[in-house]
């Protein structure tokens, strides 16, 4: 994310006339490793996760956070949902700053890894506290990271998100998921032209509706339990309706249409370490009043109702095993709670 | 429709910061009568009516005028989807031109009215032929002229669609669809502040549920067959899902999740002389490319999937007689059928 596709990071300008819509995906790349290779060894109370609940990106790492128990050995930093043309804030927080780093701007934390750092101010980023420096905020692999290089500090009971027999299978269909639809949904939202529009289009729903038949006969997308492959697909799902549909014109139809994807999705937001972590009010603050260049009013529609979330979804039937061989988490720790007007019925 | 407030004539500023929508309704109120008490006798062949597909406040009068067969009597001229800040042009006519009229722009016939005329060029309007000069652009008494002075050419079997001791009730249906509905969606689309959309919407819906609520146990809005009443609504509810859910953020619901009222839209919508004059192509044109302040990129939505408008509605099951002792229009004329591309399966 680039400070010409300042998607995560500056305000203002997201749709370039005349462009298609592409992905700046340079990120600070060092990774926090059990061996501590890239020189950041994991260690509990040393890094700080800054994420956002507004954003699809990091709310994948707050799910995995979660469903692996990880909330004691890295604390959480959540930003608002809304951000000016330089960074996201932490005007949620008492006196607007991070109450362990301090800052009240992630870009601090950036300027403290590289004082000429011109790129993205995109969260997530995993912070290292001592230093107050942002180590990494390469969203893909920070998740898989937290699944396989984290173990010694998951939770007894915490599920095998990543599971070495399925890796290619898994791996194959986020590809796919990210190129239609994670990021296809932007395509179509971010597209300067019609053509590049009418293109992502296409692609998206050619997309859903691949997962659609995939997901009617089986209720995971890969294996019979839950995997980082789900994760992945959640986080664009959740927002579908409440964003994307509208904002991005991805008005094909809505998710409550496609049946086997609105059940799926359901299923997923009803089990613990989901639906939990989600705040709708904090998505459509974020998009609606950021996205200044394709939303000038700044206004934030008062729809859709989003009740149906709670709804029996039906899915049990067709088997797998959520966990697996684990447990689900347990309630969601003090302070970490989605505020009640964020939730379905709140 | 003023030039502060142009909803139907100029283009780019429809929501203005801090301000709740207001429709300017000063109308040029000359009526074309029987009587010819205002100098405007109706006589076939002296006035050509302007509208434009796009717009639901002119597809009444396309609707009723075919619904009476009135086309022979009353020619008619269609501006373009789009139009610029000053005024609906005929860009669908060879050379640009309207055919009859001459001119092309509509604001030439408003000039030709009043050189100094400084309100809203809107559709629909009534044109003398002879002068050039437009004589009503009164869309609200348009319809009930058509309905009442013009009987002299209505065809044989034309429904009586504002029956007399009906007429009161119609006309309080009408101001509460109005208020809360046709003009409702515009308030949620062109408010300036998030108040002012607020209180819109809760009205909008408020007033939807309760024509759900009126329409699961009969089957049209007033008495047993189609009035006035039903071809005001309707007009608001073929554009839902297609403009008003998106690009006005009428989001609680679509259409298609209010079953009563979309079985009601569907069953007009297969009636002859309403579904046969609806262009969804144009009216997505129309709503996304005019109104540049709240949709800057101009870029049309590729959805919602139109094919459900051809489903079965069942609403026969309620009983009413569609045209009471009447009979439906035969075919729509050669020259006024609407392009493959604007039908739901075009």
């Amino acid at each position: 994310m680039s400070d010409e596709r300042p998607e995560h990071s500056t305000g203002g300008v997201y749709s370039v006339p005349g462009q298609e819509y592409t992905r700046d995906d340079r990120y600070l790349a060092t990774r926090i490793t059990a061996d501590g290779r890239d020189g950041f060894p994991v260690e509990p109370g040393r890094y700080r996760l800054i994420a956002a609940r507004a954003c699809p990106w990091a709310s994948r790492v707050i799910i995995v956070r979660r469903l692996l128990g990880l909330e004691s050995a890295l604390s959480m930093g959540l930003a608002g949902p809304t951000h000016d043309a330089r960074s996201w804030t932490f005007d949620l927080d008492p006196g607007g700053r991070d109450p362990v780093l301090g800052i009240e701007r992630l870009q601090e934390a950036f300027f403290a890894r590289d004082p000429h750092y011109s790129r993205g101010i995109t969260v997530p980023a995993i912070v290292d506290v001592r230093s107050g420096a942002v180590v990494t905020n390469d969203f893909a692999q920070m998740t898989l990271d937290l699944e396989l290089e984290w173990t010694a500090h998951h939770r007894p009971g915490a599920p095998d998100l990543y599971p070495e027999r399925l890796r290619d299978e898994i791996d194959q269909v986020n590809r796919r998921v990210y190129a239609k639809v994670n990021n296809g949904v932007y395509r179509c939202g971010f597209a300067g032209s019609q053509d590049a529009y009418d293109a992502a289009y296409r692609s998206l729903f050619d997309g859903l509706d691949w997962l659609e038949e995939r997901l009617t006969g089986q209720r995971y997308l890969v294996g019979d339990t839950i995997t980082e492959a789900d994760v992945r697909l959640f986080t664009t799902l959740v927002r579908f309706d409440a964003v994307y549909h509208g904002h991005f014109k991805c008005n094909r139809t809505k998710l409550t249409e496609m049946p086997a994807l609105w059940a799926y999705a359901r299923d997923l937001f009803q089990t613990p370490g989901f639906g939990d972590t989600v705040d709708f009010a904090q998505i459509k603050e974020h998009y609606y009043v950021v996205h200044t260049d394709i939303n000038p009013t700044g206004i934030v529609p008062a729809g859709p109702d989003l009740s149906g979330w709670l709804h029996p979804h039906g899915r049990e039937q067709l088997g797998g095993r959520p966990f697996g061989d684990g447990t689900p988490p347990g309630p969601v720790p003090d302070g970490e709670r989605v505020a009640a007007a964020g939730t379905p019925l709140g």
